[in-house]
């Protein structure tokens, strides 16, 4: 391409500060060097994660930061030493690497790896970007809501060519992250009852995969009675909004179950409802997963919950290898053992990304598309 | 027997108050009614829970009790419809029941039983003992601390006539805890590394759970250097003293394991030793199991050290279906593939009672056999 080797000048959308709208910038990318891919941003989504280090995380120190972490592209150009990747190849970025070749990689029960793309080192220095003479962090190492990004070619999976990039950018990370959740690490199993917390992309993929599973009842749970409707397409089999209770959820979910789910699956990022999704679980052999994400509190929790037998894990990236999964899932869609489109509810260029943000942190979508660049 | 069917009168160490030392006192013990069982109780040892619930626990309604928990016996009689006993057998009374009906029981994964034995109810017009008038309450149902008991059929295992009975009592929980932990809640793994918190009987049954699971390195921690001879004997390769280091145990364990051990076993009974065995698992997929009992206290966890896909899980008597777990584990005794007598540090009658309390209370004992009437 013309561009390589070359600073590119790009559109991307930048948070200046905490707590405020993004500003559409034009910023400077730099080329990639050895082992690093430089990639095109063809479409990509917003995940309430993006949302959480916007709004409410307290280590401020992130911004000046460009956001996004779910999308998919083209390779613009590639630094010396990338031998899988080519001008042209379809990928989606990721924020947990896979190198293939460190501790944790060749660990089979773990997704985690020791590498880091540029940008994930948290040092200002590594980040690809410039915008008006001042260095832009890089979010997750990805940072998606920008034109092009750059990434270590540990941390991008080439896709299927056929695969529809506005589409297959939700493998990024929520559908991942929830089917995941629900076959790799909850591990359910035919004929349980399984309770998912939260009806967002995450939540949503959960009682996918819980369904793809063969859960015999899958237990929608959400405060917004909105999101009901889709988790039905997923599979949902019994609906539950908390606000309909006066009892506390995980008893109204024990009544139900006459004495607690199988599987419980969290997809808020609520200390309570992860301490809820626990004692929802039945004692004995209940498992409960945390999928959503905070950091502001600790859970509190009496050792006689877990005594009585039940378990609890947490799954970043749905405990998939992030290249083997990102592959095997879009091969999935593309055989249609996974819906993609459901989730998506609306399209915008990047220039109305701040509608898209008021659209997520409203629950008024489960994911909205911005169309970066033509494919 | 001459006595079946009839009110026993017989010696007890009765707690009549929390704090207090025991008083052996001459009880009378009603005869087993329908599905019932009353044993003789040759030999019983003392548990840390014991002496939670004498010292600790903030519930002061369970005075006066007869405690102990952990003991075999020889059945005295049995009431109407119980086929599965006759005078003269040798049994291990259960805290856990096993009925082998019920929806748990049934349920593969859990060793809970929905059933209760007389005095498991907490309703002293259940209680089988009375003492000057006055009702007694039976710890866990099972009161071994007394020279008879009644128990329901469904909480007694019977086991092989060979059995030695002051040696067996401490399958009666301990053995049975810590083994099991290991084998069947933490399902430790061939070539694993194992940290085990808490060296009194039930951290070194979970060492000889460790080792016979074929785990490759077992470090044993204790704030008391005295245990760390007997560690040894069960198979324990590392012995680490907390108060040896000025850094807190689960990042001494994370540098000596280079990353995290595989599987934590928590054997004090104790909210922060519990989260250090957590910390000290390994990221991804390290499983850390709640042994120790207490209930005065929350855990505060970070989600975080969750959701970076380590798995939290807690056991009550090491998983095992009780009469189905006692019957193997007298069997692998005699079979010489577990080990007992080393776990016996002192032999006295039920009279000393209260120095073999004091011997547990500071550590001075592993475990402590009194024996109560002749086999
Ligand atoms: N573990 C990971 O790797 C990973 C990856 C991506 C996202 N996440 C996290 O997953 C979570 C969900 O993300 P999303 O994009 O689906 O978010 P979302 O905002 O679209 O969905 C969250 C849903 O939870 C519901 N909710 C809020 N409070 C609730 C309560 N008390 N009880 C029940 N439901 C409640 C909301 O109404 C909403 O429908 C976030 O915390 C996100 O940070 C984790
Ligand atoms: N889950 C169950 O079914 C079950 C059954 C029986 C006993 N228990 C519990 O298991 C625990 C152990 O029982 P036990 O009879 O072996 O007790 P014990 O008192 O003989 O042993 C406890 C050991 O922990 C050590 N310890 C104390 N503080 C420590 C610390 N901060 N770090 C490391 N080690 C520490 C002590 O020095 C002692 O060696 C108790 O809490 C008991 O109530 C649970
Ligand atoms: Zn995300
Ligand atoms: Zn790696
Ligand atoms: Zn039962
Ligand atoms: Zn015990």
């Amino acid at each position: 391409m013309a561009t390589a080797g070359k600073v590119i000048k790009c559109k991307a959308a930048v948070a200046w500060e905490p707590d405020k709208p993004l500003v559409i910038e034009e910023i400077e990318v730099e080329p990639p060097l050895e082992n690093e891919v430089r990639i095109k941003v063809v479409a990509t989504s917003l995940c309430q994660s993006d949302l959480y280090f916007l709004f409410k995380d307290i280590n401020k120190d992130i911004f000046p930061i460009v956001l996004g972490h779910e999308a998919a592209g083209i390779v613009e150009s590639v630094g010396k030493g990338v031998t899988e990747f080519q001008p042209g190849d379809k990928v989606i970025p990721l924020f947990l690497p896979q190198c293939r070749e460190c501790r944790l990689c060749k660990h089979p029960k773990t997704n985690l790896c020791e590498k880091k793309t540029p940008g994930q080192s948290g040092n200002l220095k590594d980040s690809k970007f410039t915008c008006k003479g001042q260095k832009l962090h890089q979010f997750m190492g990805t940072s998606t809501f920008s034109e092009y990004t750059v990434m270590n070619q540990n941390s991008v999976a080439k896709i299927d060519p056929a695969a529809p990039l506005d589409k297959v950018c939700l493998i990024g990370c929520g559908i991942s992250t929830g089917f995941g959740a629900a076959i790799n690490a909850a591990k359910v199993e035919p004929g349980s009852t399984c309770a998912v917390f939260g009806l967002g992309a995450i939540g949503l993929a959960a009682v996918m995969g819980c369904k793809a599973a063969g859960a015999k009842r899958i237990i929608a749970v959400d405060v917004n009675p909105d999101k009901f409707e889709k988790a039905k397409i997923f599979g949902a089999t019994d609906f539950v909004n908390p606000k309909d209770h006066s009892k506390p959820i995980s008893q109204v979910l024990m009544e139900m179950t006459s004495g607690g789910v199988d599987f419980a699956l969290e997809c808020v990022g609520n200390v309570e409802v992860m301490l809820s999704a626990l004692e929802a679980c039945a004692p004995g052999w209940g498992v409960s997963v945390i999928v959503g994400y905070t950091n502001l509190h600790d859970i509190s929790i009496r050792p006689l919950k877990l005594l009585t037998g039940r378990t609890w894990k947490g799954t970043l990236f749905g405990g998939f290898k992030s290249k083997d999964g990102v592959s095997e899932m879009v091969k999935s869609y593309l055989d249609k053992k996974v819906k993609l489109d459901e989730f998506i509810t609306h399209n915008m260029p990047l220039d109305q990304i701040n509608d898209a943000i008021e659209l997520l942190r409203n629950g008024k979508c489960i994911r909205t598309v911005l169309n970066v660049s033509p494919q």
